[in-house]
């Protein structure tokens, strides 16, 4: 599954992660079908060309504002003139699972609000819509030119909250970002419109959504119901929508062209040899076995009984998503020849600076200083995860830690803030701060002890830190001992901290705010090294490179992932595998044959009753050319009328390299077909308030 | 923990990495401490031109035949006149575990036998003494040269096991191997003294043995007592040994010369840089990943009870220590500096071959062939793994699989046979077939759940061979059926059923078999390909490198591990790390200091009884510069007099890249100190009756 970008419980290592996505390199023109386009700068000549079809700018626009982003990490679509918004089910999973309790379960069974009123308020989603973007490429680098590494990363994180909150002016119905796109050649100022009450208003069966199970993620064919509808509040009333998608009846046809507009999260192909490095021996196989590790572990936590499967059921789920994403980029960063390649790449340009004197004055040690920078984060990357990134996979200790950092961060000037603490940052965190989310103790207690027991075993029993935190204790013991007395739970407690601010904080005897306490020096002092000596580097280097690029090759082409709105072409295709060919379309009839009644592969109830109804030839899933990545999940696929003939939900296994490069031939987005929505919300769920809306 | 060297449980993947160790290479000579000598070329001058000390034949002698291999992937010593076998509580674990049950639990509480009517038989220890050594190079060599691949590797093995039959005349007591040293460069034939009636003696708590736990495996300085002592019988009555090494009371001094004499199961030293490469890119990377996923479900599977965690706690033990040893590895051949060094040796060892052009003619393609047969390997590996090498996890599928192909290998001759069904090998497996080692549901249906889910997420659920033994099940719906009414636990059933022959494998209906007997054809089929397509030319090339090698650089040099007895020298020494001098040796109180009361710090209750009493300077455990590695577990650390000093039972964390180099200045080898365990015995535990027989 296409996974979401920002989900918390496996994203581990994603702060350091993310920093390695401020670096650079593009090096080849995009070609073909790649490219996730900003929506400023869409290729019309190359589609025009191939496709005979003008993508004018009303198109355009229309497309924007009819596109969606759901701030935890997924895309959506305004699919109705009443803020009904499309997505995937496992995008709005972890909603369906908080609404959900030891009596209903809403996760196994599917949610279908008969009536207006029946519409449950999801706790943490937030939809944003983009409605502006502004190039501020020359304010900030004007600010920003002639200062050393840490100056240059502090003026320029100060000049990025400034513009934000100017943007923004005090409102938190405005959300501001400063987009950093080729890693620092550009940066544009998106403005959207946040709403923060959303409901949720249809989601099938997990059985049906998930059909296949982690065997079947990544692959195609596939025969997935992995659609869910939100519906956008304002003010207690659903949202008045004059953007959004029309929804064709008849689906994608084959070899018809398509759109997707979404969120694709981050993309590696425009990395330094030494940034992929990195990734290849140490940050992803490093990953890969302590996410196994716990994946192992909750898999066998779910053997506790029906209740323990139910409340880990969507963490297990990200987890084995991200496992299989993992898997594919350690592949593809293993296949010598892909590799062989990104050297070449990278000797050919570093050729070119050098020779032209300008250049060479310029950009010239650049990709030495990046790969300086990236051996320091090898040596402190340890320490960085387990004393910083890491939240020990505790919600309670997440929720103390911000309460904590807060009370330090805010009385500070805006530009002096930690980015997640700055005025543009607030909504989404106090968000999650103050979420009515259930928090379980036992998966609390579990996780807690999987990771500082992880903690002690890489930086080893002897590390002051570890003797800091462990004392005589062992994890099991203090990870039950802060999770059972933590009054944290408790919602108005939060409230009474984060309004009371140090003085509060600092009076608090919580058992987890005292954790929480005893860390964040630590914590801090890893991070400012890490700022002040590599990301600064690392930034301020792959602008150089971004710009050195910008004079060798111009500046037709399309910038890594940022989690922004972006715009990608192709067509409705089959590719061939293992010698033989593998059609684009999948109908019911294949989801039937494919039942064996035993989970992953057994269809629902609902599904069995209904048989005699359904249409079985009708189409369920189809794949396409397009060019996606995680956090795409979501994401429309449109025809040239700008009518949804699709959702992305994944991409197939020889896409999961799509974070290095794009290969036509093979890889491909794959989604659930407008049609097969339309005939299972009719035929099995019987949605017909959806349906008539849709329709 | 230096890690057993066979132990089925963790040995995912052997079978191919036993071929890996098939594979060649020898590229420098052996400098300062390094090298696992044989004991008919042990460099004697750079002993005595460093130590002042003369290794004479006899000395030799003496030392060979007082050592001793536990056929099941350790080492140990003869330590008295009356077949006293000293070797590593983790050696023995197994036996410990085994003889325990719900209600005594000698793992958690040790053993020790007060008389000799008290000494209890383990049911699947075999203990080996080596008594001849002969040179059969020219015999095998003239057999198979001018073949092609297909019929060298047929007659390399039909060869081996003539001569291998011829020795051992038919006694199950004498144990006969033709070894493959410097990888087909040279071929000797061990015999040995084979004993399968062992007894245990005695075993610390594990708690001591393994103090500091899964945190400071690996470590150093340590704390743990990791040794038991057992007893070989013959005929009913204690071994009359002749050689054994006497008992230093005052254990090893600070820059001594010490010797280890043991049975290093595997080392890489020698492989090619394909070979390598297939090791870091494929193998080690699989490996983590999925056994890190076992470790923690095996974790929580531990929570489960006392007694869940009682019959697995010897199987997690092994996981971690694998995967610790396996990540050691990862990141030496990750290592970018000792990577380079690899592809420069080669490179100049291909240019000498080219220069001349006798070898150029005869070995000039060899690198090429291996590197592609490599190449083949990746493409099969993850079939291979779960056709054939993997046994799901289950004792009883591993006794299903060996009845049902013994039903078919044994009828052929000797020379067509499978090699694990070779008349030379028959005792050991009857041992494990026959054993009366307990065998628990819970813990397989767990285990065959685990690897058949891994085994269709690996093939993907449309791989025939997953279609064909899942069909319509889940995996832990088929592990649930087959294990339970399997009727394999009872010995006599397997008896009737191998010396039933085919006849009554074909008629029985026991579901173990029946699954065994479904899977076997595919197994078979993929393991031909590999026998045939593969392993032959690794193996034919691989002599062809060797031999290239003698050539280059002449043969003064040490082959790779094999698990047959080797010698290495070294002295006990500290060593610099980040900073500071780690001193060579411990003491109690340093235990006694570290102890937090809590697993895996909690020293046993004997300990803090006995506090008093112990002399607190003394010393527990120490290490030296000697050169192991995993099999060495056990190996007895002797002075110049051939006196015990100690007795290994791991390595530095710096060690773990020993299976690809070594590097004098921080290897360290971990041995407890003879004078701790005398200590320990005689105030500890009031063993009086071992004291005496030792001093």
């Amino acid at each position: 599954m296409v996974r979401k970008f920002s989900d918390k419980t496996y994203h581990l290592f994603m702060w350091a992660f993310l920093v390695l996505l401020t670096l650079t390199l593009f090096l080849q023109r995009a070609s073909a079908e790649e490219g996730m386009w900003t929506l400023n700068n869409f290729p019309k000549k190359s589609v025009e060309k191939k496709y005979h079809f003008n993508a004018s700018d009303e198109w355009l626009k229309h497309v924007q504002l009819s596109s969606a982003r759901l701030a935890g990490g997924c895309s959506g679509s305004f699919v109705s003139a009443n803020g009904l918004v499309m997505t995937n089910h496992h995008c709005a999973a972890k909603c369906i699972e908080q609404i959900s309790n030891s009596k209903k379960d809403y996760v196994e069974a599917g949610f279908y609000a008969k009536t207006a009123a029946d519409e449950v308020k999801c706790p943490e989603i937030e939809v944003n819509k983009l409605v502006g973007i502004t190039d501020v490429t020359s304010k900030i680098q004007n600010a920003t030119q002639n200062l050393n590494e840490k100056d240059y990363n502090e003026k320029l994180k100060a000049q990025i909250a400034e513009i934000e909150k100017a943007c923004s002016a005090g409102s938190e119905k405005i959300r501001c970002d400063v987009v950093t796109l080729y890693h620092g050649g550009a940066y544009n100022l998106y403005k959207y419109e946040r709403y923060q009450d959303v409901r949720l208003v249809f989601a099938p069966e997990f059985a049906t959504a998930f059909f296949g199970g982690d065997p079947d993620n990544f692959m195609f064919p596939r025969y997935d119901l992995d659609v869910s509808f939100l519906r956008v509040y304002e003010q207690q009333r659903p949202l008045r929508t004059e953007d959004f998608f029309k929804w064709s009846k008849s689906g994608a046809q084959t070899s018809e062209l398509t759109f997707v507009t979404g969120h694709p999260g981050s993309t590696a192909r425009l990395l330094t040899v030494s940034d992929l490095e990195f990734a290849r021996d140490e940050k992803i196989p490093k990953n890969l076995i302590l996410m196994s590790e716990l994946r192992g572990l909750l898999t066998e936590f779910q053997r506790r009984g029906p209740e323990q499967k139910r409340i880990s059921k969507g963490r297990l789920f990200s987890i084995e998503n991200y496992l299989k994403a993992m898997k594919g980029r350690f592949l593809t960063l293993n296949d010598k020849k892909f590799f062989a390649t990104k050297i070449a790449q990278e000797k050919n340009l570093i050729q070119k600076i050098n020779t032209r004197a300008k250049l060479k004055k310029e950009y010239g040690t650049a990709f030495q200083q990046n790969a300086e920078a990236n051996l320091k984060l090898k040596n402190i990357a340890t320490e960085l995860e387990f004393l910083e990134t890491n939240s020990y996979g505790s919600k309670l200790f997440s929720i103390a830690r911000s309460l904590v950092r807060a009370a330090d961060e805010l009385p500070k000037p805006n530009d002096k803030r930690f980015h997640e603490f700055t005025d543009s940052s607030l909504p989404q965190l106090k968000q999650g701060l103050f979420s009515a989310a259930p928090i379980y103790d036992e998966l609390e207690i579990s996780m807690m002890t999987f990771w500082l027991t992880k903690m002690r075993e890489n930086l080893t029993a002897d590390h002051p830190f570890v003797k800091k935190i462990l004392g005589q204790k062992s994890p099991e013991e203090l990870a039950n001992e802060i999770v059972k007395s933590s009054k944290l739970k408790d919602i108005q407690m939060r409230h009474t901290l984060f309004d009371g601010g140090k003085a509060k904080v600092d009076a608090s005897t919580d058992s987890m705010i005292a954790f929480a306490k005893l860390i964040d020096p630590d914590a801090r002092s890893i991070r400012k090294i890490y700022e002040d000596d590599i990301e600064s580097v690392l930034k301020k280097n792959a602008e150089k490179i971004a710009k050195a690029q910008f004079a060798v090759y111009g500046s037709q082409t399309y910038p890594d992932a940022t989690f922004t709105l972006r715009i990608s072409y192709g067509q409705v295709k089959g590719y061939e595998e293992k010698g033989h060919l593998v059609l684009p379309q999948t109908t019911f009839a294949g989801a039937f044959s494919r039942n064996t009644g035993k989970e992953p592969f057994a269809l629902p109830e609902s599904w069995l009753k209904a048989k005699d109804k359904i249409n079985l030839n009708a189409h369920l899933d189809f794949c396409s050319t397009n060019d996606i990545i995680g956090g795409n999940s979501g994401s429309p696929v449109i025809n040239q009328k700008a009518e949804v003939v699709g959702i992305i939900f994944d991409g197939n296994i020889q896409s999961l390299g799509g974070d290095y490069g794009y290969d036509e031939s093979v890889n491909r987005a794959v989604a659930v077909d407008s049609a097969g929505i339309l005939e299972s919300l009719d035929k099995i769920y019987g949605a017909s308030r959806l349906t008539s809306e849709l329709k």
